[in-house]
């Protein structure tokens, strides 16, 4: 058993990341009850919907589960209430600064994770308290870092940098690259997009379909004026694309962006005029999956691997 | 032993990359006596002065050794009857290609090795006729893919594409970073950043130090609209950046380049008006060391891991 199992009380170190529209308690709840870590994606939900899904959650699974919270969600008063109330044991928090929530949820007995994509961030979020890491490299799907650093250049450098164990994100989806993390000195994995193409994820069928045709090359870092995003082609990407080439300003991006471009693309399956937030590992994501088998596959893959490591493809 | 070591006849599976301004023959013979294969980077060099190179490197070593060719080269005809001529057993070829020249050379018994950037571009060195695929990811030096795909996703998706053995490329410099590129399904590792910091590259020493110095984020992808290339940060990079930022085409982008960009900051070492080439990884390298303490470091480092996986970190 290793930090990230002890800490958060499960069986395989393998979390699965709380997605906007939306990693909801259907597929949270598969997760933990195959024995990784299910987390709520509270960043789309308002309020009343988030504490819907915990109560749901609850009922579902007897084992721990999550919920992710950005630190900019306009009304994240509410959502902080609702977790301590139900008795949420783990937060993970992104895109703001964990200074402020951190040790407000731990004096609660909550245990606060959080998610970076560089060094710098790794040692603030160390500093204010947390209790572990997600290192989150380039080609992970959604809002990325502006260093664009990758998950294997990324990984060693903050594992090196802090002394609370360290998970992996981005590029991780089977156990292949499961034993490529923990060989880059992760203690554990947070898995996105490998978990949208499941049944229990509530996003559109149309999205789910989309990923498992995406080819190699298909997402790319857009926006990067506004907030970097990765986004699979399509022709709102495209649109995108088009006004950065030429050159235009924040304001104008803000404009074109508009409001709910990622509910129509992930939610109403809008695969034109939508926003499909994705990694780049979709291009190899060929199986629309129960999220019970991806963990089950993972884990005996992996165990594969490390059974005294006999396979002697590692041995030169 | 496999079949990396068996294709190219060395001890260990590590290649040093031939990278421009310059991998010289110094490099690549301390690489390939120390039992990886050392290669000279001939994509910056005359002809002259590519045939001194290989008659130093062959008094240098007994051992074998290779020639990278970017197959944009312009005398390239040159190049490749000097590497016929003087019986270097190895071609690594880049940047273009690989059909009209692997079967000529692969017929005077030269293996050829094509370095890629995405699956499709493997799967038609594979159809050429190439021994082995270098995979290189979008956080390695210098010129890079448009898909941009990084070596976690890239290599397992061309170690499932292609039969022959895929070598991985980009963000790797010690023993964990190649475990992750074996169990990413790589058979062996081409090493770029990490043989830049040492003794025996011959570019300048105020570029070695620079990259000694350089801090994580420091290098972006640049020149999208030309050919894109990962540069480390300097004023020359800045002035790329806004130009770009201000909507500047080809033609301004390569006025802007110029001629000799390159020369002038790796080789002459003029950090601030000169191009430097550098990986990612570069913000990891923190030492000057001889290429053959790198090579018995990176081998013990390795092997410590797979000596039957005892390390609990990997049980779980």
């Amino acid at each position: 058993m290793n930090r990230i199992q002890s800490l958060f009380g499960i069986r395989w170190p393998i979390v699965q990341a709380g997605m906007i529209w939306c990693s909801g308690w259907e597929l949270a709840s598969a997760v933990s009850n195959a024995g990784g870590l299910g987390v709520i994606g509270a960043g789309s939900m308002y309020p009343e919907v988030l504490r819907d899904q915990i109560l749901k959650c609850q009922a579902a699974t007897d084992r721990p589960f999550a919920v992710n919270v950005p630190l900019i969600y306009p009304a994240i008063e509410e959502h902080m209430q609702t977790i301590i109330e139900r008795g949420v044991p783990i937060v993970f928090t992104s895109a703001g600064s964990p200074a402020k929530w951190t040790p407000l949820l731990q004096a609660k007995g909550i245990r606060v994770v959080h998610v970076v994509s560089s060094v710098k961030f790794a040692l603030k979020a160390e500093a204010a308290g947390v209790v572990a890491i997600v290192a989150e490299g380039f080609e992970a799907g959604g809002h990325n870092g502006r260093e664009e650093t990758t998950t294997m250049c990324l990984v060693p450098a903050v594992a090196d940098a802090v002394k609370i164990p360290v998970l992996a994100a981005g590029g991780i989806h089977d156990g292949r690259t499961t034993l490529a993390a923990f060989a880059l000195g992760a203690e554990g994995v947070q898995i996105g997009s490998r978990f949208v193409a499941t049944p229990e994820y509530f996003s559109h069928r149309a999205f789910k379909g989309r990923i498992v045709d995406a080819a190699e090359g298909e997402t790319l870092l857009r926006l990067k004026d506004l907030t970097p995003v990765r986004l699979l082609d399509n022709p709102f990407s495209q649109q995108v694309a088009a006004a950065e080439e030429a050159g235009a300003g924040v304001d104008a991006l803000r404009d074109l962006l508009g409001r709910g471009r990622a509910k129509k693309g992930m939610f109403e399956g809008d695969l034109t005029e939508g926003e499909l937030e994705i990694g780049q590992v979709s291009g190899q994501i060929k199986f629309i999956q129960p999220a019970a088998t991806i963990v089950e596959d993972l884990v005996a893959a992996y165990q594969g691997f490390t059974a005294g490591m006999e396979d002697p493809h590692f041995r030169w």
